[in-house]
């Protein structure tokens, strides 16, 4: 199966709650980080839907950073992303020191090198300061691992991370995929096994992930993509109060998608109910369509309906239409085909051509995942609350180091964002000495090691040593006796 | 199942054969009827593939006749329409005089009333000229029938040209309908019990019975639409030579659509080949897809590939793009639920909003059906096919008539090929003195019967009587003989 599957969604799992977030609606327009409220908002852009470009965010035939700022995300122009609860999270994984990191795969750290490397921290405060004031960003595809293939690099790269440098210091990084349908629990499992490294829920960020806040604003929503009825489970786990999914409206009226054919297994697990009496009152992609005619009816009709009622048309179809999200906006991912297999970016442009044809207007919705801003937004999310966690100290690092090997998403998008950008030869890329429509602001790179080694001499020394040695604990000690006898 | 379901599809059959055509690209631009050509060229017009409004058939939110001329047919900006050929077709079927009629449910011409029709005929030749020179072309759904319910005047108005009026006289008339799928000859059976009238294969046009042409242009072709395989029966009828459909490509490479699985049927009936060795030259969408997730990945497959062969992406997309064909371009479609569905329209424009994101390019396709100039020039053939068995006489009459009920696809096509339009309120058109954007030239009507009252009183005399009366005749003599014997 393709990488984008969804068919283990079903057990996805998320540790991070967003509650109690302020109505997107009360604090449109907000300015981001320093907003008082508990949602961050992005200011959207419009661009006209005859313009591919801003859509072509995998294959970037013509994409630039001019045309990632035209992706034109909607919707009172403000799009939420939740603050995350630190107390609540951390009571349930603790800091890094406690041996939370422990995984079947993984042994245990040794705690004599963690009061070593404490020590050896107390002892070099300058080093230890530009450390703690630095993250790192990773794609997962093309830069750590091929599909199931381990990249070497990637292995050594999150070793120095996670403590085998002279400091014995832990340094932050998250993983940033547009992956979408895979449970975050199975595939940070497979991650950890393939790079034999410690990896944390708290550091994954999928395309999906940030959907999570909508769950605060819609009561009754419309889940659409992933094999049949799984989705609704993501979406319940997600914290979504009341979860449509297709397969419960044709259960409940077959004339709504005269070619889909309920299977048994589709039935049984199907909730149909009335709908025209109900109101759905959002639209969310989660994943790749497995049914494009019948999906694209459904959400037509839902588009063009009354509040988000079945048997009506909106007399008035602007003010009336409910919102539609999307998790990602790929046109192409890469399979096991030859050729990369079409993905929820095509999805969208084809509904949005269709609902032009028929309405005439503009189809306004969101979408999320890389280079969309809402998705480097959630990131800072997560890189402050694993700083929390590694360095107790709940503050966004000064220097953010993005990893990546799709100019067209990972780059353009920390490039817009204001990261550095590290571009890497081991995925998509193959050019020259950096990408021409996307260039990589911190350079090119062989492979992901080379990123990380250049950027930690930068912020922490050219003599920076990346292995850890006891040995070098019994000299500073010496050193700082000698200084005490002076 | 909706009128446009293609569960039959399998066991249409046409009489009409169109062999030893000319190549395509031979006679591009040559003028139509007048040309010694075996078949007719229409020209073809392009427009901005961001404009929907010349997709808009049967919505017409907005369309007009300057809309419809911007549809954008193209490929050598010609389009091949078969010539029929008579002996062949007349000795299958014999002369309107000869009882080829007779249907199960039907009784047999009287041939007294023969005789003396003819007798009628030849002492009236005035009103036999002008009779002579007019043909019907009959939209069916909302015109004569609404589904299986017959609308009265209907059989009426068949009733009249079918000899029962002063003359005796057939007056020719023809079916053009945008119903694809269903067999023409199960179409027509259901048709004559319904409207209790004779109705023959040589009257009848569905959107798809033009395509027939191109099998004479085409050795290896993909079959896209209706349920399955079957329509891969239809195109072998239609004398296609080798056809693929989606499930032989399927069944051959999984990958090719990661999310469709095959059935046992579908695996027992398709037909797994080496593709990647293996051109196809042409794409044909002959009825709607049943699934469009694995139909646009295969069609969009084939666009980008080296001549039609998979596995290949083409050096140069345009010159090595292969040609692709829609059988009618209708937006939305009438079922029986409360709101019209989606249609093969529908479908061809997502499948262009992502080709256009994919590769730049606006895509270049043909389209037939109502209200596309290929599907009249169809017409003309088969008018002058059915002049020739009434009359004995192969020319188009000067006064054709087209009856529908549809402004936007019956009117604007019949008036922007020069043909008197009448619009009937029995059907879609619920306007008031004639619809705004695209008005009937004739004039709007009651019902089919009054346009056709209204039509033959025009052409033939406002005295013309609308029954036949053995009685007539009599008189006829009486006066015939006295002027002899002065």
């Amino acid at each position: 199966m393709p990488t984008f599957d969804d068919s283990d969604f079903g057990f996805a799992i998320e540790q991070i709650k967003s509650k109690d977030l302020g109505r997107i609606r009360s604090n449109a327009g907000s300015t981001g980080e320093e907003s008082m409220s508990n949602s961050v908002e992005i200011p959207a852009t419009r661009s006209s839907i005859a313009d591919p470009t801003p859509y072509m965010h995998q294959l970037s035939l013509t994409s630039s950073q001019k045309s990632r700022r035209g992706s034109r995300n909607s919707f009172g122009a403000s799009l939420p992303i939740p603050k995350l609860k630190r107390h609540s999270r951390l009571s349930s994984t603790g800091s890094a020191y406690d041996g939370s990191f422990q995984r079947p795969s993984m042994p245990p750290p040794q705690p004599s090198r963690e009061i070593l490397a404490a020590e050896m921290q107390d002892l070099s405060d300058e080093k230890v300061r530009a450390a703690k004031d630095m993250a790192f960003v990773f794609d997962i595809d093309g830069v750590l691992v091929h599909g199931d293939r381990l990249i070497p690099e990637g292995q050594r790269a999150l070793e120095i991370l996670n403590g085998d440098n002279e400091l014995g210091i832990k340094i932050p990084h998250i993983f940033l995929t547009n992956g979408s349908g895979k449970p975050e629990a199975a595939r940070i499992e497979q991650l950890s096994k393939i790079l034999h490294q410690p990896i944390s829920m708290e550091q994954f960020i999928q395309s999906h992930t940030p959907m999570r806040a909508l769950s605060d604003y819609y009561n009754t929503v419309l889940v659409v993509g992933g094999e049949g009825y799984r989705c609704r489970e993501v979406a319940e786990q997600y914290g979504f109060n009341d979860i449509v999914v297709p397969n419960d409206i044709i259960a409940w009226d077959p004339t709504v998608a005269p070619y889909r054919i309920l299977t048994d297994e589709d039935r049984a697990t199907s909730r149909p109910r009335d709908f025209s009496k109900i109101n759905i009152e959002a639209i969310m992609v989660f994943s790749d369509s497995r049914d494009y005619a019948t999906d694209i009816q459904i959400i037509m009709d839902l588009l063009q309906s009354e509040h988000g009622r079945f048997h009506t048309k909106a007399k008035d179809p602007i003010s009336q239409r409910i919102p539609i999200y999307f998790s990602q906006g790929d046109l192409l991912c890469p399979t096991e085909h030859p050729l990369p297999r079409m993905s929820q970016g095509a999805f969208r442009i084809g509904l949005e051509a269709m609902y032009k044809a028929l309405t005439g207007e503009d189809l306004e919705r969101v979408v999320y995942g890389k280079p969309e801003p809402a998705t480097y937004k959630y990131a800072d999310e997560v890189i402050m609350n694993w700083m929390d966690i590694i360095h107790n100290d709940e503050k966004l690092p000064r220097n953010i180091y993005m990893v990546g090997d799709n100019p067209a998403s990972d780059i353009v998008g920390g490039n817009n964002y204001g990261w550095n950008t590290c571009l890497v030869r081991t995925g998509v890329f193959q050019g020259g000495e950096n990408d021409e429509t996307n260039p990589a602001n911190f350079g090119v790179f062989a492979n992901v090691l080379d990123a990380v080694k250049t950027a930690i001499k930068k912020e922490i020394g050219q003599d920076f040593n990346f292995d850890w040695s006891n040995a070098r604990v019994d000299d500073l000690r010496k050193d700082a006796a000698d200084i005490a006898i002076e």
